[in-house]
This record gives C-alpha cells, structure tokens and sequence, in this order.
C-alpha cells in the first residue's frame, strides 16, 4: 500500500530534491517517493509498505529514470525482505514493472544477490534482508558518486568540442535529480555548466506525451537558477536551423552492446536533426545502462504505452474525464501510436559519456572495453 | 460582434463539414464560423457581424489554415462594405490578423479591389458591396474547385513515385475541409487515396502545441472513414526508422519565389527525417500560396505566439486557470519559445503540388512557370 502526505510547499532548497529514500518510522521500514506525477505544481510524496507499492508507483510513472528505477528495484527487494515477504517473488514484479530499462532489473538482481548471498552465509532472514538493504544504499551512493563523475567528464567533452564556452545546450525527457541517485546524467552535465558560468541557455523540450520536459526538466533548472527556454518537442528543428543549439545532451534508458541507444521517444529524430545541422548529439548515461547482452538496436524490446496518454491530456489538477483519466483532445475511439521509447544507431551519436569517461566514436569495442574497465572497478 | 449558437450534434453528414458561409437573415448580412477552436468535442458556430469579430476569430484561431483566411478575409470585407463600414480600415485589420499567411491579405486584396473598381465604375456602396461579395463567393468557389485539381494531381503523383498503392502517408496539423473551400489541400490528396482504395494509414502528427492533427485531422478522418493513427510529434521518427511511412504530405502556410515553404512547426524536422530515410516529402497548396514577393525561406516572417501556449495545455472543457486559461504544466515563469511555423528549403521538399499540377524538382523557374501559367487562367 501507497500512502501519501503532501509538503508544505515552503522549501527552498535550491539543489537536494527528495527523490528516494528508506525510513525506519516505528511501524516497520518504507520507501519514500517524491510522486513525479504532481510536479511541478505539487511536491508529494508516495510512502510504499511493501513491494507491490512500489511497482504501482513504478509503473504509474510516480517514480520513472533509469539510474533511479534501479535504486528503487534495490529497496524495493530490500522492503519485501525486511517485511517478511517473499524476495523472490518481489524481485520478479519489481523487474517486470517496467520491460524497457535495464536498470531496474540491474538493481533488483543485485539487492536479490546480496540477500540471497547472506543467506547461503549462514546468516538469518534479518541478516539477510540487511544485506539487501546494505546493497541498495551502496548502489544508491554509487550512483550519486557516478552523477558527479559523468558531469565532470561531460563538461570536459563539451569543453573540447565547442572550445567557446557558453553553451546552448538542447535535452529531451528529464535527466536530473530526479532520475538519479545524485544529480541525474544530461541535466548533470547542463547543470555543471551553469555552476562554472558556462551555460548560456539550456533549451528543453517539452517531452510529449507526458510532459517531462515541461514538468520536471523545467522544474528542476527553474530550481537551479539556470537559464532555460522550453519549447515543445517539434519546435527543435526551427533552433536547429536558427543554429541556435551548440550540442544535444540526453540520458539513456538501454544501450546496446553496438552503441545504439533507447532512449524516450523523440530522442531520435532529435539525433537526425543533429546530424543534418552537424551538431554533436551527446547521450549521458551510467555504465549500468549498457547491456551486453543485447546485441544492437533492433534487440531492443520498445515499450508501447497506452493510446489514452496521447488521445488525452493529463494535468495534475484536472478532474477526471476520458479512459486514462485526463480529458480528451481526439475524437472518441481515436487509435494512437504511443512508443515510450526510440532507438538510435551508433553513427549518429557522437559520444556516449559515463562515470568511467567518454567513447567517441562509439563503437562496439570501445564500449566493451569501458564496460571491462567499470567492472575492475567495482571488483577491486 | 460574434454570437456563437451550438449544434445539436446529430449531424450524420460524412463530408461537407460547414466551415464558412455568408448569410443573410432579416437584422443584416453575417459570416458564420464552425469555431474550430471547440472541435472535436462540439461543433459551435460563431456568428460574425463585423469585421473586428473576423478578426478577432482569425487571431483566437477559431478560423485557420492558409486557402480558408483568404476566403474568410475576402468575406470580412463584403461584410465591412455590406454593413456600411470603412472597407480599407476593415482591409487592413483583417490583413494584419495573422502575419504569416500570405492567402489572408491576398483574399483581402481581392474582395478589396473588387469593391473599389465597382466605385470606380460609377456604382454606389451597395453595388461595390455586392461586387466584394461576389469577389469573395468566387474565391470560396475557386478554392473548392482548387482543392478537387491539387487531389487529382496529388494522388497521381503519389501512384507514380509509390507504385504499389497502399499507402501510408504521413501528415502534420490540419488541411482538410476546415482549411479550405472545398476538401482542402494535403488532406484532400489523402481523402482522394481513400476513395480510390489506396491508402492504408493516415499516420496523424498531433501537432502540438495547438492539437491541430488530434483535434481537428483526426476529426476530419474519422468522419471520413479513414484508416488513421494519431501520435504524438515526435514519435513520427520511430515510424520513418520502421519503415512505415511511404510519403510525408504537408500544406503551406507561404511558399518563396525559390520554393522555401513556411509550414506548421514540425514540418522543417518531418523533412529532414523524410529525406534521412528516402520518403518522399511532398507539399500541396494552392497557386495562392506562392508569394512572388518572398524571394526566399529567410525572407519570410515566421509569427512568434505566446509562451502560454506551451507552458499550459487547453482543452475545451477545461475550467480556467493560467493566464492563457488553460492548465499549467510548466513551473510559473517559465519562459518558452514558440514559433508558429518552420521553414523547409526547397532541396527538402520533393515536390509541391498545386491545382495547376505538380512542380518537381522544385526550382524558382518552375514556380514562377506555374505561377505564370495559373494567372493566365485566371485572366483568360
């Protein structure tokens, strides 16, 4: 079950949005989210007793981000342990929440292994649910940690390619805090930019159908301060022409072993209007977004989400109407094509950055080659 | 003043949709709207007895698309003569409604000098009114035959560049009966494709941010009994990487001396994907459109719109709320950029299509040819 209490609104925190975390109130442990869906005219936070909550919360798309869909996997194994319900099972709702990110699945397999790993130990349920717990919070920190490092790497890059300064950054979805354990992938890089006095304007798309740009991106740079435009999603191609975008950053849900990445939809033609307007396209996304086992793009599994997020338009305080609970726009009946993601191919991504540094050119072998070097990494 | 009546909605009519007509009851002759602002959830009509409310049905949106304000222009003027008003005061109000479209002033123009050559002739106010009117009653006329031609030579080209029939076209915004005289422009091609029996899917970008494509094309096609799928802008690329678009066809909203067309925002990004994937990228406009005085794509005034209209979303039951008296979905403040239009150069475009047939490659000579040959038809 998913409770929910609404902040007073009075917070002024310029930076440190609640996204995720595990609180041990006397009832017995939770995991508490900021309930995406609301943003930015609410700050609400979903409070999940027990795993199936969480993949209600998942997904409802109250929690959505790659690098962060995979911390909520990990507490949400380690919920189900410390509550005394069946982790196996748990792990397997958890990871079928949502088929597209790899993370998720990453996360939960990993709480699941630390937990099953004590068991074989010797150690009992508690012992055990502790050790689920313990690998969620280290993920958690890891990829604050990772957060930092592809920013750090991903203002360099930026650095190198348009030596100027004063970047006009585009990006696409929503990429920051609120997808991140830490700072987020593309927003972080943008945000990095800002700090240093090196951001001239970050362009966001509005991200249709479900409005992350406007909702989340916009709320997260109106939060930091930065200079923002939002736009919506086919208004990219007149700043383009207007060679008013100097590089597009963006985050990734799946990356395949070749490069090709998945990313929300309209990510792509994003990508081909770079290409056109020799603009670098620069994806952002942790080492755990690459998965080997998927062998290039057309491996990819594309997430088809229901007709109803385009036949109608959500908004938080409007009351119910259509099918999908927001109010109609098509006529009744109307048929929508609603892929969540799309799949771009390696030639037309410039560079992929990660915590572990950049590939330029992207290539099959030099990602497998900073996969390797990640997993020393995490040995050592 | 406009006086708006809604319909019983019982109308079973497939075709026919009653965009624009001239009436004359008792109390004085008006103009009569189908408002499309409230479309598809009901069909009202706004009443217009004056010119202003023309123009302030123009600005609203209430009446768009390029062949339709220049018949809605031309009618703004017999009303202004009929009603006894100052006719250039009215002409150049209605002129300045909507920057862009270049039909607008050209409808104008016409009724205008229909008006004044009736003066000029010896003819007192109510037989220059009666010419304006008639200048406009021609004009609708003329559209509705042009729209019939641009669908005959549309499909033809179709056929010849994509054999095979069944096709699947690609289309952006609304050019259909609600733009037209007759059955429109790119839609009609497509209309033509159905009751040919060769169109497998009307692909239908929504068209954000006004909804033209969910409110209105989807309108149009349903009521047509066409095979048609909505998406969202951006997922067009997904469907160009799967090989499902045959054909993109768009309007105009102004086409240059060297073939650069102003269109829908989101046209200029379907070009390049269109020629990225090899798809034919295919515009249909009346002769009209082609503005002799616009030599070329930087030469043309793209309207910029209010930022309200990204940063809330509208719909028509909605109660109001922001300052554009829809639903905010950006952080207050937030700042948008919010071009009305794009513009596609002509080596994107693979052929423009007119009522005089098809220009392809499209080259400044071969528009001027047609232009030239369309004026001695108008003349003869």
């Amino acid at each position: 079950m998913a409770d929910q209490y609404a902040q007073t609104g009075e917070d002024k925190r310029p930076t440190g949005i609640p996204v995720i975390r595990w609180e041990e109130p006397p009832e017995g442990p939770v995991v508490v989210l900021l309930d995406q869906t609301r943003l930015p005219s609410e700050e609400v936070e979903l409070v999940c007793t027990d795993a199936s909550a969480l993949v209600e919360a998942i997904r409802s798309l109250a929690v959505r981000g790659a690098p962060v869909l995979g911390i909520a996997g990990a507490y949400g194994v380690a919920l189900a342990a410390a509550r005394g319900f069946d982790v196996d099972e748990a792990a397997v709702a958890l990871s079928g929440a949502r088929p597209t990110a790899v993370n998720l699945s990453v996360g939960v397999r990993r709480a699941a292994a630390a937990y099953r790993s004590a068991l074989v130990k010797g150690g009992d349920g508690g012992a055990a649910a502790a050790a689920a717990l313990d690998a969620a919070r280290t993920l958690h920190r890891e990829d604050a940690e990772a957060s930092a490092r592809m920013a750090r790497h991903g203002l360099a890059l930026l650095d190198e390619l348009l030596p100027g300064g004063g970047h006009r950054i585009l990006t696409h979805c929503n990429t920051g805090s609120l997808v991140s354990g830490g700072e987020g992938t593309a927003f972080a890089v943008a945000l990095r930019a800002h700090r240093a006095g090196r951001l001239r304007r970050l362009w966001v798309d509005e991200t249709r159908p479900l409005l992350q740009g406007a909702r989340l991106t916009a709320y997260e740079a109106a939060r930091s301060g930065m200079a923002y435009t939002l736009l919506t999603d086919n208004a990219a191609g007149s700043l383009f022409a207007a060679g008013e975008v100097d590089a597009v950053l963006i985050g990734a849900d799946r990356i395949a072993a070749d490069g090709s990445v998945a990313n929300k939809v309209g990510s792509y033609p994003l990508a081909v209007l770079a290409r056109y307007h020799h603009v670098p396209f620069i994806v952002v996304a942790p080492v755990t977004t690459v998965d080997p086992a998927t062998p290039d793009g057309a491996a990819i599994e594309v997430e088809q989400r229901p007709g109803y997020e385009v036949t109608e338009v959500t908004a938080p305080q409007v009351p119910v109407a259509g099918a999908g609970g927001g109010i109609p726009v098509a006529p009744l009946g109307t048929q929508a094509y609603n892929p969540a993601f799309d799949v771009t191919p390696p030639e037309l991504v410039t560079a992929i950055v990660t915590e572990e540094g950049a590939v330029s050119p992207v290539t099959a072998e030099a990602l497998a080659e900073l996969c390797a070097r990640s997993r020393q990494v995490t040995i050592s």
